[in-house]
């Protein structure tokens, strides 16, 4: 008998500085062949502005440009690894990409950035995830909904972020009025390119995403599914009118936004007609690579983190205050997807290498920083921080949070200071799951994904002291791209050598790996200790009705450095003049 | 007519690491020649114990020999700097010494320490002012005072510092019971030279200082000296028979402690029979040769700080709660001498540039960290930070306390944390400022002295910038020195070539530099927003009482530190076993 050929999919993964393009093997999730391409944008694929420290945007043109180049390499690395592959054995393609990263369209769907009149204009683009110029815009939709419409806010943690949809909308509305009223309608990065190849661009035919709709767009089928119009019209009455060019239905990830068109299949040098899933976000494709299910909770660990948990949804779950987002459907259909997440974790142990540089360039790496930090006992060092330095995504949902450092001496050393660093990031994963389980939600292990989790043992097992859970870590080290090829292989379907359900595609294509933390009694007994202490310093200075009324300090402080940086750019400006 | 030769006065200065001799023209402070010779023992001249951060000792025969060194390299100097100069031109002597620095001694005042039996005995050395073994009965002593002597403590700021004497003689009374049954007396190593040199050093003959005893030793001629021997025998029963072998009297530093014995007068180089001024602490001196007089405040600032005013001892003062000491005479006779101070300022600025190495050993440097911190305006980094790192001095008197950052993001910069420990320490020395304004003490000038002051015009303009007050720099680089040689030109009298009384001698020996530090309007007003925030961590950290309670958090750190060392020590002692 006739062997039957393998069957690929391929995952498309859009990150905040590149896209990655895998090939997996649906059988048994061999990845075969991966690539990066770089966005060749901005610093890094980022468009920055000098003047404002808030805001990151991309160039649209650049997930374009990149996916490309990168599903060509992707398919060439294949042919070259094994003889007999077939960009034909490519059955279904999945997409993942940052989000909120939303843009303004034209009535075509066609990224209003693309136009010659928009093209430099930073308020066009992409509006990336971390774009926090919308704070103020943020605050206000919180303050409306919690009078109006608190179910809104329950189902995102009780905060509604300046990173998320409205919010930068409603600031572009303020600050760019000509690129809003020329946008016919607004896309997530996550819906645009799976429509853009299939396609379906066009604001009416383009399947949304669950995902996206559900965790930054308030959209819920209970309330008829984005906020009302007269909502939308009470934050601006042209807001209230862009709703209706927005979308009333959205999709899961286990459904197909359309098929490859031939052009496209052209370009990419893949087979037409394959089906592409509707896109998701990053971290909650990457919790379907790294296995996610109910009782596992999945870390996704970089320069922020991403916690993603499922749950039945036919079993009763209470709203959560402080997550980023409870949504039917977001992860797996059938679950309700639990998005929470830490606004800095790689990011800090960066900041401390890089920005302050302790010990020089050569004494302070990661490498020996961590080396010698792994000798100390946990309490040893009399340090204490908190993990803020990016704000505080979750449990607190704040932006104008800062970092603190407390107990040094004379003789604290750069390593002590790291893994104060290090631990202060796992308390911060500490209060996220603990939050999950105080409204019953069961979490029995810690499944770790990323660069971090793989790399540094040292991270894992203080993460493993701290917690008392026992952490694995994903086998594979793509996750996201794993994902996504996952979707693929489920719109494919079983006939076409796909899988008819993601738990079907999860039991095929991932796993842990054999390595994995214990949690050591004695450390653990100390953390316990070094927890209590840091809760006390998170509530004093993350919460508003805390005794001791410390919820002000971090936040005046930013106040008095937005005013400073505001004066020295004008002294700046003044000095320049004089010259000239 | 033939011109009077010039007279000349000598001044001993004992530091932590080195004694400097200061050869000083007595008509206009003209300072000819001068000499540092570092102690020869332990590190840096300081025993130190490995398995004990808290412990200090320095070795007696260290100031011995050291000072015969340095006056004949001091005499030497002079003579080449000025051809007809004679020894016998100097017409009177000052010491001062570092303290509390007491030494048990034998029946003929001799330390301990030089006895075979005890040279090599850590306990039987002079226990050197930062010495902080004894922080339990510091404790003990302050509660047994608060209850039955609170007039004891009012005195000394509301809280005996395990720096003190009788903290230090309790402890080794604890720990090394056979060198306190061993020592007939103990002595302040200020009372240790001049009687020695003179003499006096028999305990019923030794002129005690009036600075040491008022300041250390809670003695007040108000309840009769020393305290109740009854006091100190229910600390313990072989302390209260100690008080018997101490003393009744106390002098000021403008009485002989006696006169120079020829066999010293040989082995120094100098003339027999000058007057030795009685001792007193570096800093009361030194802020005699800074300038200090009622409104004139002086701030000798080095790796710590110690503020030193005075108020006349006719006009009515409170008792200040959190100060060092209120002495009658410890600085100049006829007024009560205030002592504050701060437990880190220098030593925090080189932790950052030693300990941590921000930016590598070229880039961090405290003169390139300087010259970019200069370049920000206040509060444009968001940080804020207290000076803690070792404990604070004024006006907590708490050992138990760690420094703290606050408001560092993911760009936080090494020259922004180094401006915001210098502001910390400004902030600390404005709270030090305020509790005595508060209680009535006034303040129109700071006169500032020390390395950082003559070194670092960044620190004295952030000085001037949130004090609100212009800083001045004392003339003299070497105040404690100039304060002795004004005390040697005191006791030797005006017949002899010197002063009638201290007032005289600061009126034409010392001085302040003709550049000073004028605070700048704008700055002084965000530095006062700052201080607001700066008081509420120092509340909230440092104070008992504060509604939020964090009090506890610093000292529980450092409780589970010293648990987590000692189970270090412990793993490292049976690592090294297992070896073996």
């Amino acid at each position: 008998m006739k062997r039957k050929p393998r069957a690929f999919s391929l995952g498309l993964d859009f990150g905040t500085n590149s896209v990655r393009a895998l090939i997996v093997d649906t059988e048994n999730g061999k990845e075969i062949s991966t690539a990066v391409v770089n966005y060749p944008s901005g610093k890094a694929g980022i468009l920055l502005d000098p003047k404002d420290p808030n805001l990151a945007r991309q160039n649209p043109a650049d997930y374009v440009e990149s996916m490309v180049k990168v599903v060509r390499q992707a398919l060439q690395k294949a042919k070259k690894v094994r003889k007999n592959f077939s960009p034909e054995q490519i059955i279904g393609l999945g997409v993942d990409t940052t989000g909120s990263t939303p843009m303004p369209v034209d009535k075509n769907g066609l990224p209003l950035a693309f136009h010659d009149e928009f093209k430099n204009n930073l308020n066009a683009q992409a509006w990336l995830w971390k774009d926090h110029t919308s704070f103020a815009e943020a605050q206000e939709i919180t303050e409306l909904a919690a009078r109006e419409h608190p179910e809104y806010l329950a189902k995102c943690g009780g905060v509604y972020s300046s990173e998320w949809f409205f919010s930068k909308i409603l600031h572009c509305l303020r600050v760019a009025p000509k690129v809003f009223e020329a946008a016919y309608s607004w896309v997530e990065a996550a819906d645009f390119i799976p429509a853009l190849i299939t396609g379906t661009l066009a604001p009416a035919k383009i399947k949304r995403s669950r995902c996206a709709a559900g965790h930054k767009a308030m959209f819920n089928e209970a309330w008829g599914g984005l906020p009302a119009k007269e909502f939308l019209a009470k934050l601006d009455p042209r807001l209230g009118e862009l709703r209706d060019r927005l979308y009333d239905k959205t999709y899961t990830s286990d459904q197909p936004a359309g098929y490859l068109t031939n052009s496209w299949a052209k370009v990419l040098r893949l087979k037409p007609g394959i089906p592409v899933a509707v896109g998701a976000f990053d971290a909650h494709l990457g919790a379907v690579g790294a296995g996610v299910a109910p009782g596992k909770f999945v870390k996704i660990i970089g320069t922020s983190t991403c916690d993603i948990c499922v749950w039945p949804n036919d079993r009763p779950l209470a709203d959560i205050p402080g997550l980023c987002g409870i949504v039917d459907g977001s992860v797996l259909p059938g679950y309700f997807g639990l998005e929470a997440g830490q606004s800095a974790v790689g990011d800090i142990f960066n900041w401390f290498v890089n920005y302050l540089q302790p010990g020089g360039p050569r004494k302070g790496s990661h490498e020996e920083l961590t080396r010698k930090a792994a000798s100390l006992l946990p309490g040893e060092s009399g340090l204490l921080a908190l993990d803020w330095n990016n704000g505080n995504r979750t449990i607190l949902v704040d932006q104008r949070l800062t970092g603190l450092l407390l107990g040094q001496t004379l003789h604290t050393r750069p390593e002590e200071i790291y893994l104060a660093l290090i631990e202060a990031t796992a308390f911060g994963a500490l209060t996220i799951i603990k939050r999950f389980q105080e409204y019953g939600v069961e979490i029995n292990e810690v499944i770790n994904c990323g660069g971090i989790a793989e790399k540094n043992p040292l991270v894992m097992q203080v993460y493993a002291d701290v917690l008392g859970l026992e952490m694995k870590i994903a086998r594979s080290s793509q996750t996201c791209a794993l994902g996504s090829a996952m979707a693929g292989a489920v719109v494919a379907g079983k006939a076409a050598g796909g899988h008819e359900t993601f738990e079907k595609a999860q039991a095929a294509m991932c796993g842990v790996k054999p390595k994995t933390f214990k949690p050591r009694p004695e450390y653990h007994q100390v953390y316990q200790e070094l927890y209590r202490l840091y809760r006390e310093l998170h509530d004093a200075f993350g919460t508003r009705n805390w005794q001791g009324n410390l919820y002000h300090v971090m936040k005046d402080l930013l106040q008095i450095r937005d005013r400073q940086l505001e004066k020295a750019r004008h002294l700046t400006l003044k000095k320049k003049k004089t010259k000239k």
